[in-house]
């Protein structure tokens, strides 16, 4: 940071910020490919609103955290606030779009929260959101909102988790019926469903006190909570829910039931069921969720390096844990739980009609959190290969220069150079300097990770050739000191060895990415 | 707009803002993949930068200007602005990471400025900024300045702009100089600078008008100005100008001088020189450049569809002009002077200074407008196609069912075949109903130009067989009723058609874009 004083400046971004460059940018655009592959291969229409709104569009739909909400100085002029999620905006978009009836929407991008900042824990004031929606008024139960979790498998399938995740499932029709059921007062629903929504990281005994003590529940009624909501399976669970004759003789727990079991049902058909958690303390924070409710965990979702005593605890216990998933098994124990959500979302038929009564459209949809998924990713890289690999920008080529007494650099035919490979689509670049010094250029190569070299010389451009060679490769190779190549065959001789690179099995770790798929198989590769 | 009252909304989105949807995202989705490759073609590292600044980072670089700086609300903590652009962001970042001591970034991202909106035009109050910028200490003069403007021609060629465009180049040290050598008092050259730049709009009467009425320069010394700042050409323009002793003793315009000509040599090296017109007028608002400044200019950039008189008599003027471009024609003189610019920018050596004196480094850059290339593009493609050919999605295919008496809807078989076609990687979808009528699902394929369509029937599925029809065949064409295919070989079959489809010589406009080249193609066959 800068000394305070005259012209000078706190160097910094606003708390709770901060600037993405390099490796890990890169790393972060390529998550974003992969996400927007699985979003557009499913039929996504990409939707930009403002990053900020009018503030009476977000007002009453946050509950408590409305106070996160960050809003604009009044300049003179309409009084607006930055968007604190993407689905309100969606909502506001459909209504005021009154003849999309149905659509399927995705959207990345930043959305701003004023609360309190933990940067190494990915918590950001301002922060990316992936969502993708599906909006309808005549569908028929539940076969979007199966959709919507096939895409959450095929993302992290594309990312290359393997597997490595659970999805858990709930239905607000189930709790708000079981709850009525227990004797629950209308009044308190909200609220007693917030304290479940706990149980992924507090005791029984703990959520139970603030049910009681705080919130002025009947212990009775809260014991009798419990015997439903600490329960976890599959159609095992929702079987023995069916036999329940208390609870289905409610008609809102009998409806979510009902959705329960027509979504396990095509879940198989997509073949994602063992992926699976029927979780009945799953409640949700935000009011807006009508229907099917779903978070998703990874017991990767752990920080790969502990800044506390109780994560290196907890990365202790999931160390511990053998990787290897049986798809039969019943997952809903898998220590993971209880782990940060990397996605979530449900089903939201309310919102829209929020805005205009008559444009009412049923919505379900998803929100991948971008920045725990990349912490995952990148401590998984890290974890398994040396970090450096990772490059900055994706260079395929540094043209470069060399000479003895009288050296004039070759500035104009290293220009020349670059420009053919440029025009020939190949990332390529060159040193700014009129006589730049070879070490210079090679360190300038090897610092990036640059996998070729293009060297002229002034003896082999007078024979119309100059040398290609490749980064890294051991002494004692017959290419080590690079090939001589025809001018004119150089764009394809490129183009042929990035090929064979990219393709070959002995491609080393800093093979540059060139579609966002690379990054699955690189994930892929490391697990 | 909905009625206002108990729980009603204004809705619509913040003045100067809009929704980007359907076909337009999508087209400028693609416009944002061009720019990237080229940017990352040269090597350009990603940087992200909040949207929100520290105030006092952003005050005191934008002159006049900085009144438009949107203004976060004082909700207790740091004091922040919305940034203006995306530069003063980078600056910042460069002064804030002082082991980087040369980079090229690129950054796409809105900016926003709280200016008079007009929407027709293009001018938003939030918009999106494209910016490659070249940082580095120790660089021979003009080579990354030389390398900016090849990336502005690779990028409007990748566009598909074949040319049709000027990029108008001038030197602020150029414009310094002769208004010292014409007797313009120090303390008013940022002023004039300004007035002369205004001479793409108005006539030269009306700025010496202003010169003299306004801003009180003595009227001999307006007058020659004139003679300087009125001329624009090539080559031979700087000759002449460095054969004018009185200019070349300043040692302000000589530096310019030489800059200039290094520059064209370069520029010849890199096949762009008949691209550039040496405009003397060209003087760029913002304080903070120090050395060449350019905007790019086309005639393309006139709207379309005339939404007043003068702007009807713009587009018949500019319809009139013969495109054919001569590579060595002089373009000084094009009517498309004077039309909006597509791309500005230049070299600023002391902003990273303003941050931190230590940090001293030396940047050159260029930032596209990409809403104006937007609408030029979308322009072309409507005088040219049915813009109905746009779509808003990229989905390959539509699977649909069809039944006679006691049709089950096949459902369950229509989820499992998109989710073969999914893991395969082909874009797919289907009807959220359990028993859709075959014309609804004909009419949902064809409103969003999807290309193929999977037919299941019952007895086709029982011998194992699907139906691929493509979409919008004609009238006796053998496979207008589609062909019956295996199961087992369906996405194979499909993988083949789209490939045969989407490199086929009779492929219709709406082949879906599946690569952002596939934009640079498309509007190539266009123009």
């Amino acid at each position: 940071m800068a000394p305070k004083g005259k012209n000078s400046f706190t160097l910094k971004t606003p708390k709770g910020t901060k600037d993405w460059a390099g490796p890990d940018a890169l790393l972060r655009d390529n998550i974003f490919s992969t996400i927007t592959n699985v979003f557009k291969r499913h039929g996504g229409m990409a939707l930009d609103t403002p990053v900020f709104e009018l503030r009476e569009i977000l007002a009453g739909k946050y509950g408590e955290d409305s106070k996160l909400i960050y809003d604009l100085q009044d300049q003179g002029g309409e009084i607006c606030s930055l968007r604190y999620d993407l689905t309100v905006p969606f909502a506001r978009w459909l209504a005021m779009n009154p003849d999309v009836r149905n659509i399927k929407r995705y959207h990345l991008a930043k959305v701003y929260r004023r609360d309190q900042p933990a940067m190494t824990k990915g918590r950001m004031r301002e922060f990316y959101q992936c969502d993708f929606d599906i909006a309808g008024a005549q569908f028929d139960p539940m076969v979007a909102d199966s959709e919507v979790l096939k895409i959450v498998t095929e993302v992290f399938e594309d990312l290359g988790w393997k597997g490595n995740y659970t999805i858990k499932v709930n239905h607000r029709k189930i709790l708000d019926g079981l709850f009525e059921v227990c004797g629950v007062p209308q009044d308190k629903i909200r609220t007693i469903s917030s304290a479940v929504d706990k149980l992924d990281k507090l005791p029984w005994e703990d959520v139970r006190k603030e049910m009681v003590d705080d919130k002025g529940l009947d212990g009775a009624v809260a014991d009798s909570i419990q015997k439903y909501v600490v329960r976890k399976g599959g159609r095992d669970l929702l079987e023995s829910l069916l036999a329940d004759e208390k609870l289905t003789a409610n008609a809102s727990a009998k409806a979510g039931l009902d959705d329960m079991a027509l979504l396990l049902e095509y879940l198989e058909d997509f073949g994602v069921v063992d992926k699976i958690s029927f979780d009945m303390s799953l409640a949700r924070g935000l009011d807006y969720y009508t229907g099917v409710i779903y978070e998703v965990i990874t017991e990767g979702s752990a920080p790969a390096t502990a800044t506390s005593a109780p994560e290196a605890q907890a990365l202790q216990r999931s160390a511990k844990k053998d990787k290897k998933v049986d798809p039969d098994e019943d997952r809903s124990n898998d220590p993971s739980v209880g782990v940060g959500s990397v996605a979530a979302g449900g089903r939201y038929d309310e919102l829209v009609g929020m805005f205009s009564p008559k444009a009412q459209i049923p919505c379900v949809g998803v929100s991948f959190g971008v920045d725990r998924i990349f912490s995952i990713t990148k401590a998984r890289m890290q974890r398994e290969k040396n970090a450096n690999a990772l490059r900055s920008s994706e260079v395929d080529v540094y043209v470069m220069a060399f000479g003895g007494k009288g050296f004039t650099g070759l500035l104009k035919e290293r220009m020349q150079i670059c420009r053919s490979l440029w025009e020939a689509g190949i990332k390529a670049e060159f040193s700014y300097k009129v006589k730049p010094k070879l070490p210079a250029q090679f360190k300038a190569a090897e610092a990036n990770g640059i996998p070729f070299a293009v060297i002229l010389g002034e003896d082999e451009l007078a024979a119309g050739k100059v040398r290609v060679k490749e980064m890294g490769l051991p002494d004692g190779h017959p290419e080590k000191e690079g090939v001589l190549v025809d001018i004119d065959s150089l764009t394809t001789e490129i183009k042929q060895r990035l090929e064979k690179k990219a393709c070959g099995a002995d491609a080393p770790a800093e093979t540059p990415a060139h579609e966002p798929a690379d990054l699955a198989q690189k994930v892929k590769d490391l697990l």
